[in-house]
């Protein structure tokens, strides 16, 4: 199936990804590795949840840590409106799809609409978080990779054609892709809303789990201190994959895990696709630099490591997989 | 007068800033600058133009260079609309604000909308201009800068209220300004639509006039490389001001002279602004951290000087410049 | 006069430039600046003393602040030998200089040697001092600049000729230089020993004084997270030239104020000059890029302001100090 | 057996390492690498060599590529001594230790004397090497990975022990080592003259061979600089092993081969070592973070493979070498 035209009209206005919560075990152990390794700061904290934003943030949170009984298992994954009315028309949208709606109480970020996508992925829309007070230039702060936004999201799919298609009706447009050559399959999709790379991505697998989020550092060297930092103060098994350039978005990358398996990529470079006929970029999945411009091969758990969503089921994917971990 | 609210549906949709084209006298000596020195790669040559783009760009060209009888002069600002349509609804739109408008033949981009915003300032829309291959990923090619993509304008307004509010009421968005607390109006603003602090800028002098055009590079490490590559081939004095750190914008920046006076600003750091809440900046016209967060205090030359745009007649600003001057 | 050829075999062998004392008024607050804004690492404190190591120095300290009454001077620079049989050695050979020596009790540091320069400045020499363990893989603590060590000192001389004679009679070679045509005088000189540009530099001027003590970072990086932290912290108007690059030892440098008025140099780049066959470069007086190669010119109190050496008279140089200041 | 004790009085004074001799099989596609791809400069050429110098170095060359009919061995390891006078001192030093030495006819440096070590690797010594004009701030000649200056050899030796003492006894200081508990063995050691961490190493397996030569460079940025560029240009295979980080040493390091199969290290970070009481630092051979701080494991490659000097029989070491090569 070819990549979908991009829908340029959709029926509501999505501007970009905003957060997600992820369910860990010892919010005491999570919060230190969150602040003093990777340089998050706190908007907030109470008994069970702390929410933290990057450096350039001027919204509440983008990561919310909580504490729970399924650690390692993801609650929800954000996304912010451009407008009040396009939570109700993605209400109304969402329903015509066949997917339950419900509006949910959530701190500090206003109506929030609880949904979820053609896998189940659960996905909350929101207008309006609290704004807060800039930090980007308090050089004081900066600490650990110094990050400064959340960049994307990246599940694994168990049907990506679906995925795909799913995404692209509501305005998701892809930048890069990988097909299977012999089943004329989507192997893996890149999805922007605000004009980079990605906000969301997809990649073939026993779904739907998320891969991981990634958040934005402007140097190669944010990276590296990091790397340097982990390596000396007891994180060096954290450290999974990494540093490389991937051929796919030509992103520096490093890939880490955080105390509970959670996935977490530092990500580097990127590039502008907001003009509406931006040409999505082919790769073939037979390309060992689609996935690794240069550096080492990634170990078997970047590929089959993913942390579930919630309450959702599993399935496999009905394409092979061995293709794409081969060496 | 205050900042304007937000236009967050205006009549027609321009995504983002897209290319300059700049007068200048001996074509082979300004395209040595900007290919040697700054890192363009050329796209098409003539007898009088050369048109270059960054490495990132895949539309053909973000500068032409003009042979002209007025070198030193600034032919024409381009701007990328969402849609085709949005170039008919543009023609409407400048058209019921009193600006002439006629559709001109530019090589390379499609139907091309010309018009002229409040000042005088000649304007140039298109949506569809030629698209050419990805080059980012060819390493080989990286020269002098290693310039990413154009950023954006900055122009000399001789009254920066009414700017704001005619760029305003087509939906660009103030970022970051400054306001003169005893006459209550507007020194300078930044404004963007595609989402980091400003597609174009308006600083208060003897306008209209273009004080430089912008290219974005993602670490401060291009800027020295290119600091000691200009300082060592001649091009000592063509470097005006820099590096330093701007309080606005967080910009780490250098400005240098073309060969015909045309300033260029390398442009590093910027942030996501792209949330339809983002709340625009204040800063305080005596706060010297504004200008420069850090680094030497800005020549004379860097306050003054700006290029005029062809043809367009220039009117002393009503406010004293002294403040800004002044050390 | 010449640059002397270099005495490759002195009477005893000095291996580096080893720390400085500075004097200062408030030790709490002097503290504050080196540790949490220079980043340097405290090894000892007492009541009148701080003892501070960059983060690749095994031996005890490079920086002691001293409280005193005379803050804003300078006790004594000191050098290591690499024999203590070098320590005996020295004292004759300055003694036959018609300098006068003693030795002097340094906590931390063994047998020390004190005596003077031709100038009066003084001078320590020691060979065994307290080793401590390996911090620099320690990155937790890495702060601030993240000096890794001292690198050189650089003085006021009222008479280079004569200070680089002497200098160069105990084994310091010159590897950069500049010469006053007119008068065929040095105006300047850079001499080493351990085998970059300079442990020892010196400019004309009222002398002696200390114009600055220079601490090595390996990229600019470095000093561009130091001068956005020093602009968010209160410290910015301790900024007082850079960053930029010398034509002179190649170096990217940024000079800074301590809270007394001590000049430090930021310090990156350098070259190796360890060959005993390793040529001056010889400067021009007149050429501006030798200063700069390229940056803002230094503003006055750069070329005028330098901290005395405790109980140190000063004669003024006998050539005029005017083409070095004139832009 | 422990590390011996440093002789800070050796009978000749040799200040560094200075050049290798590499045998290739085509100079034309040899010289295309090291120019194009690594950015040395070429200083000469003839029909059968390219002499090569990086950015500082002020020396002839310290990369001479040998047309051979045994391409991909080490015709042999240049040093240089302090004095004239060092070159007959260590022709009676190496007879003394039952090495055969000649005089030989090296173009461009001067006088030299060729011996062997206790394993026969081959050695030259001179003192007087041309001296080429400084080229270190012509920016525009930098390409690559703009590599600044020689930085060590790297050797398998059969027995280390015996190497460190062989190289002790004429002045090499052991800056870190490797020690294998059970048989109280050296594992690895490396030893410096100029002041770094080491001008020669000792890895122990089939000797003699070297492992490598290393070329220092100031940033980790030059490093993903030159993997951007391998990786497109048709290299991306000649990368071996890195980016990462060594416990040993502290060095940001990549490793790559040749189109011969000589493994060149880009090296970044070191430390200051001149000081004779320096304590080395002792690793554990069971550490893993000995070997890589961080980053992925070596390949099976880096442990086994290494280039032969011309006419020189192996060894198989007495050591068991596989706990180094287990993960």
């Amino acid at each position: 199936m070819p990549v979908p035209a991009p829908n340029l009209y959709p029926d509501f206005n999505t501007i970009r990804l905003s957060h997600v919560c992820l369910n860990v075990k010892d919010l005491s152990v999570s919060k230190t590795f969150y602040t003093d390794i990777l340089g998050f700061q706190i908007s907030d904290e109470t008994r069970d949840h702390v929410y933290l934003r990057a450096m350039e943030e001027r919204g509440h949170h983008s990561v919310i840590l909580q504490r729970s009984d399924a650690p390692g298992t993801v609650e929800v994954l954000g996304f912010k409106t451009f407008d009040d009315d396009d939570l109700d028309k993605a209400d109304v949208y969402f329903q015509s799809k066949g997917r339950s709606t419900s509006w949910v109480d959530r701190p500090f970020q206003g109506r929030t609409l609880l949904t979820s996508d053609n896998l189940g992925i659960p996905l909350e829309f929101y207008h309006k978080m609290d704004r807060l007070e800039s930090i980007h230039q308090k050089y004081a702060l900066y600490r650990g990779v110094k990050p400064l936004r959340i960049d994307h999201f990246n599940c694994f799919s168990n049907d990506v054609d679906a995925s795909v298609a799913f995404y692209n009706d509501f305005g998701f447009r892809v930048t890069e892709y990988t097909e299977d050559a012999a089943s004329e399959k989507l192997w893996a999709a890149w999805m922007h809303r605000k004009g980079g790379v990605h906000d969301m991505a997809f990649t073939n697998g026993t779904g739907p789990r998320l891969h991981h989020v990634a958040f934005w550092v402007p140097t190669p060297m944010n990276i590296i201190d990091l790397l340097d930092l982990m390596a000396t103060t007891g994180y060096v098994s954290n450290i999974e994959r990494g540093p490389g350039r991937h051929g796919i978005s030509n992103a520096f990358f490093l890939y880490i895990l955080d105390p509970d398996g959670h996935r977490i990529e530092i990500y580097c470079s990127d590039y502008q696709t907001l003009d509406p006929d931006h040409e999505p970029i082919k790769w073939d999945l037979k390309d060992p630099q689609r996935q690794t411009l240069w550096g080492a091969a990634a170990p078997q758990s970047w590929f089959e490591h993913g942390t579930q969503f919630v309450g959702v089921g599993l399935v496999e994917s009905t394409i092979d997989a061995s293709p794409i971990i081969a060496p």
